[in-house]
């Protein structure tokens, strides 16, 4: 267990306290701080320290210990966090440019400490800003440097009262006036509100508005977006004709003021089109360099797939601190032993490693998978803002967005039920507030949900895998992909007839057993898939009829089964690679096969019903190996949470502090609160009139 | 589909008003009044209305739109509310004792109002209330009008800071004193510091304590329960040695004061003993009528079962309310369609039925098995008041542990899945706080956790089972339960030789299908479970750490397995009697079919290892089968919802209201809250002091 050699480590990875996390951190097969240093690098590793800080030096980012916040008090204060982390460039532009990763980091850093704020930043700079600078044309440069220093302050307005998924058919109007050469921005009515908008509700001056753009003679050219004013920066009120106001309480980020808008015939000028997609001429003629329209709106969407992918590494972060808080509890907290005297931490209990080891691998797996897919997308963006449009680019433009598409649902549902997991893990000390699990949970729900709902998102990328298929077997050329994911499928007859067959629990705890499985899986469910779509066509159902008769227990299993082998093939590449330090191969293998075969093993049954498994052996072997490598990890649980957990400042969990001292912290942290030991203010209710309850007594 | 012919169902069971909704209703196979009748007969429907009615017709109980609640706030509401319903007298003493069910009724409306309100109620009468009345003696009966009318306010503490599951290491003492004929109460530290007691942290001015008894000379006579005054009922100041306090915010059940004690050598008068499983005679002699200390332990934590049936009753309810907000929601959502110009409900997507129809089947059939539980719990604890001992007795006593502790964690898993289904069906407006969902979910959340975790609730079923197939091995006699839910065990061996044979979907598509599946499964589990035991006792494992190890894909299985088939059996016998209405038989089966087959898919692997499928066929069919029952279930899906949803006042979701206005509601409920459309009060904040920000210019 020897530390890195690094001279400055020291400083960016200090020494954690010790206390009764000792035990098991002594017991630890390798050094956390080398792992750290592998898998984040130093710059990363430096950055983020430096945005942690920054948050826990500064006493605007104080925990609000002792008084609860009210919805209005938690967004002026999200607000205020959002304004001081501009004001502080935590990043500068230069190097956003430079390493698009460092975005990535700047976000979940911010999310590691209050998901509101990352949100709130996120909306304003990224969703906002980066959707006028990708849909914009020059004219609209000038709103970016008052964006940087909150001039202005922006929202992304798409979804309506009515219309969130079907995008395509939302009904707010933008009608063009040549006359004035302005838009008439119009909501029909108030299912047609624009609806949910982040930073809307009370902070937003200016939104991009989605709308369906009509030019004189009541042509309809589909959806575009503008840059519309909805408010005054020097007072906060709406404009002439806006109606904006706060949707309310959600169950989470409410530091977050999300929103709706009615537009009465609202006039905007005409350049406020974000006319990358198409324009209007002063005249009022419509000109759009793409031909076909349905082109133009998957360009005009494709900034979602930065959001999404945006998601899962929030999705990840939600994991990662959920697993944290739950595995220091479970080493320090004891409950029953062997005798009556003598209590073992719940770590020990087979079930407790088996309820929450498998979502501390899922957090490794998940979060190398999220770099490398958000590292090709700001590759693949940079070679589209390049104008690179050649068929390379397309292919790949189309393999990310199935990866992206699948990906959000994995992670955000895994984050959803380890949170989850955690909670229960944790018992009644999980259901306490200050412990910071039923935050976790509220602020990860979304992730189902926005920005595409998982369900419908999976669709495409199941889309994506039969399209392939079908041109493969119309003839087309070798079936495979720029990032290579699909390259397997070129072999999908043999792997269908392949059949699993090992000799052992042992030689079942590697990653290349449930790898081979999920290729036969994979290709399994996609002939499964196509199978149903061509019956329920031949059956004379439309299109539309026969992909949504598809998807349960096919096309919606075969997306999530796709991703989850990316997942599984991306991390078992990296863990298997000659760069890994030999200290750290064996626990990260370790953690690569107990992520896949625990994911596998959600599809036991398909690989018994389509003959890949036969016998009571293979399932046993998949569970035995499951439950062997759970206890192989168990000694490395608190080494390995070490590595992916943020300081105590930013965890803010007193059950899940370094120092492990879990009943001290939580006692400490319920005296903190306010009015704690005071009676309530109401006591005097408590004897007053109770007049007529005394007429119970006589019917005793 | 005539209505059912009695003369005042029609006020019991007003019409339901017209709207979107209408064109599901008008599609419904059977009156939803008429099965509303035959589920719940007229006394309990009116018992239900008066209930629902007194809440509506009080200003107390008017839901706070428009401002938020402050924790102060909110227990204070709770309290009055809590006091305004034993005032209102709505359930007298006369009709609890001659129907045990009205009680569990009483419990559920309030906590489909608010489940803060009917915990509130509950810990104080029931909790708190029936340990006096169980565990004490005529010496305590003074207490129970005081409870009544609220003279005395009640909790009910055993958990401490370090100790829950692990109730005997509870390490509060209290040491007899002769001299004075008291107790001494004393907590050592903080850490055995009475904790998440309900009632404790503002309100409650007695509490029964539970402590280690010793008597001079040092004996330990193990844990036994105390009526102590912890504040004084005129002040609410606590009383002299008493530190309690608040333990502050939850994830959710906020209008319940949670609270710590630490008692520092608290003198308590020799009565205050609950002497009922041992008493201290004046001079200090230790007097019990139990020779067995484990029995009487096992006795002195039997009101653990009544506390564990509630939960069950409580599930169900968070259930049947978010499946009804979630399947009118989806009745009335529009999102796509086969042309760009018609949109269709959600409900019409494969996708979304088969996400919430198996949860409304699940809703009606964990309704009946919790009715049907609680029943032969009330007989059973009055046969134990009646001092019935008999063999009989006591093996009902042990059929209804297992029951209960294995369905426990079944229902609020179910619900707590399901809620989750539902949020997320219901996408961003899920997520909206005023529709519900999440304080559904966050109020079903602790049933996973309290009065027993779950997974540590789920050994005491295996056990049971293990024990009776240990029992008949060594010879003992014909393997029976008074309620019958193990009688099938008996052919055991036969039952697993069985294998499927089903020709065809249809054939799949009735409950007696799975219920065979279910059988043969159990006993699988049965014999794996007890091979892996016997295997760890050979290689030298202790009785403790044989019974851990074998935990996970046994034991936890087979007891989950084992209650999903009793739920089953009850459900597919109740929908099968002869007495069921001939209108109402098919959709009461399809029901009791789709929550079997829906259930036991999540077997589908052990039921091909095992070797009871084989082929691709079986798994197939029984995935059909679900998809078709779902597909035959859908246009009675909102009927089946008006029989369960409660008066919208009550269900309380302007998404899930029964005239089916989605928009028009959730849009009027939005403009309600306080200060929508105001800008924020701190929006000077906004232009304020930009000077920092400048100098970020530069650098673009």
């Amino acid at each position: 267990m020897a530390a890195p050699s690094e001279g400055d480590t020291a400083s960016l990875l200090p020494d954690l306290p010790g206390g009764p996390l000792q035990a098991y951190r002594a017991r630890a097969s390798f050094c956390w701080k080398e792992l750290a240093l592998f898998l984040e690098g130093e710059d990363m590793l430096r950055l983020k320290k430096s945005i942690f800080s920054a948050l826990e030096d500064d006493p605007l980012f104080a925990r609000s210990r002792g008084h609860e916040l009210s919805l209005e008090k938690h967004r002026e204060l999200t607000f205020l966090r959002c304004k001081r982390v501009l004001e502080r460039a935590l990043l500068r532009v230069e190097d956003m440019v430079r390493n698009p990763q460092s975005v990535l980091t700047l976000i979940t850093c911010l999310g590691t400490y209050d998901w509101s704020l990352a949100q709130k930043c996120l909306l304003h700079l990224l969703v906002f800003g980066f959707a006028i600078y990708k849909s914009g044309s020059e004219r609209h440069l000038e709103y970016l440097p008052k964006i940087l220093n909150m001039e202005i302050f922006g929202c992304f307005a798409v979804t309506e009262v009515s219309h969130g998924s079907n995008a395509k058919a939302i009904r707010t109007t933008a009608h063009y006036d040549p006359a004035t050469e302005e838009f008439i921005l119009h909501s029909p009515d108030f299912e047609a509100a624009k609806f949910w908008v982040g930073n809307m509700g009370k902070t937003a001056t200016h939104a991009v508005v989605f709308a369906q753009l009509y030019t004189p003679g009541g042509r309809c050219h589909g959806l575009h977006s503008f840059l519309v004013q909805i408010r005054n920066p020097k007072t906060l009120l709406p404009m002439p004709g806006v109606m904006v106001g706060d949707i309310g309480k959600k169950l989470g980020l409410n530091g977050v003021d999300n929103g709706f808008a009615m537009f009465h015939k609202v006039r905007i000028p005409r350049q406020a089109l974000l006319n990358q997609t198409g324009d209007v001429t002063p005249e009022g003629t419509y000109v759009t360099p793409f031909k076909d329209a349905k082109q133009r709106f998957g360009e005009s969407l494709n900034n979602l797939s930065i959001g999404r992918a945006i998601i899962v590494a929030m999705s990840v972060v939600n994991l990662k601190l959920a697993v944290s808080i739950a595995l220091r509890f479970s080493a320090t907290r004891r409950q029953f032993g062997p005798t009556d005297e003598e209590e073992v931490p719940v770590l020990e209990y087979q079930t407790q490693r088996w309820r929450l080891l498998p979502y501390l691998a899922a957090a490794y797996a998940l979060d190398h998978f999220s770099k490398w897919l958000f590292l090709n997308l700001a590759e693949f963006q940079q070679g589209l803002m390049g104008t690179d449009r050649g068929t390379r680019q397309a292919e790949l433009g189309r393999e990310i967005h199935a990866l992206v598409s699948g990906s959000k649902p994995l992670a955000s549902w895994t984050a959803q039920r380890g949170i989850q997991e955690c909670r229960e893990a944790c018992g009644g000390h999980g259901y306490l507030a200050v412990n910071r699990l039923g935050d976790l949970r509220n602020e990860n729900d979304p992730n189902c949900t926005y920005e595409g709902d998982n369900n419908v998102l999976l669709q495409q990328t199941s889309g994506y895998l039969l399209g392939l298929l079908e041109l493969r077997l119309q003839g087309g050329a070798r079936l495979d992909s720029p990032l290579g994911t699909v390259d397997f499928l070129e072999a999908y007859p043999d792997i269908l007839d392949q059949r699993f067959s090992r000799p052992s629990v042992a030689g079942c705890s590697e990653s290349s057993v449930p790898l081979a499985a999920y290729e036969w899986l994979v290709c399994y469910l996609l002939r499964e898939s196509v199978q149903k779509v061509n019956q329920e066509k031949r059956s004379g159902n439309s299109d539309f009829e026969a992909r949504n008769n598809s998807q349960v227990y096919r096309c919606r299993s075969l997306a999530l089964a796709f991703l989850e082998l990316t997942v599984v093939r991306t991390f078992h590449e990296y863990v298997h690679q000659p760069s890994v330090p030999p200290p750290l191969r064996a626990v990260l293998q370790r953690l690569s096969a107990l992520y896949a075969l625990w994911s596998l093993n959600q599809h036991t049954a398909l690989l018994y019903r389509g003959g890949y498994f036969s016998g009571e052996q293979a399932g046993k072997m998949i569970e035995n190996a499951i439950l062997d490598l759970c206890a192989q990890l168990k000694d490395d649980a608190v080494a390995l949470v070490d590595v992916i957990a943020p300081p105590d400042f930013i965890l803010d969990s007193p059950i899940g502090r370094a120092d492990g001292e879990l009943y001290k912290n939580l006692w400490t942290a319920v005296l903190q609160e306010s009015q704690v030991l005071e009676r309530a203010s109401w006591w005097a209710e408590f004897s007053a009139s109770k007049t007529h309850v005394e007429s119970l007594k006589s019917r005793l």
